[in-house]
C-alpha cells in the first residue's frame, strides 16, 4: 500500500525557508500570495493490506524517525488501490 | 485561498535523501518499507477566489521560481473554503 507522510511544523515554530519564498515571491511580482510555509512529503510502500495497521505502521516510523514531534506535525494518507476500497 | 503544491522528482531522478531514510528505516527494523521517496511541500494564501484563477497563478509561480522543472513534478490542490463548492 502506497502511503504519503506529509509533515509540517507546527503552528508558532519559524519558518525561515517560507519567509525566504515570500520575499523572493514579493520580488518578482506576485503581491498575491501570503502566509507562504514549507513541510516536507514522503511516500514509502509498505507491505500492509490493511489500511489501520498500515497507519499504525507509519505512525511509528513517524515518531521514531521520520519526524521531529517538537516542531512538527505528520499527517498520514493511504493511497488504496482500486479494490473498491478507496479511503 | 489556500492552496497547497507538492513537488517530487520526475521519476528516474536519483533521490538520496529517500535511499537514506530507507536505509535507517531497515536498520531500525521496519523491514516492510520499500521505495522511500520525499519531496516538498508548499502551502499559501492566495488572493483570489476563483479557483482556476488561482491554480494558474500558482503554477505562474511553480514555473518562475518554487520548482526546478528539469528534475521536479508539481501539483497543485486547491483548499476550497466551505461555500458548497468544495474542488
Amino acid at each position: 500500500m502506497k502511503v504519503t507522510v506529509t509533515i509540517t511544523l507546527k503552528p508558532g515554530v519559524l519558518d525561515p525557508q517560507g519567509r525566504a519564498i515570500e520575499h523572493s515571491l514579493l520580488s518578482l511580482g506576485y503581491q498575491d500570495a501570503k502566509e507562504v510555509s514549507t513541510g516536507k512529503l514522503i511516500t514509502l510502500d509498505i507491505d500492509e493490506d490493511d489500511e489501520n495497521r498500515a497507519r499504525q505502521k507509519v505512525a511509528k516510523m513517524c515518531e521514531t524517525l521520520l519526524v521531529n514531534t517538537v516542531i512538527e506535525d505528520y499527517d498520514i494518507h493511504c493511497l488504496v488501490a482500486d479494490e473498491g476500497d478507496e479511503a
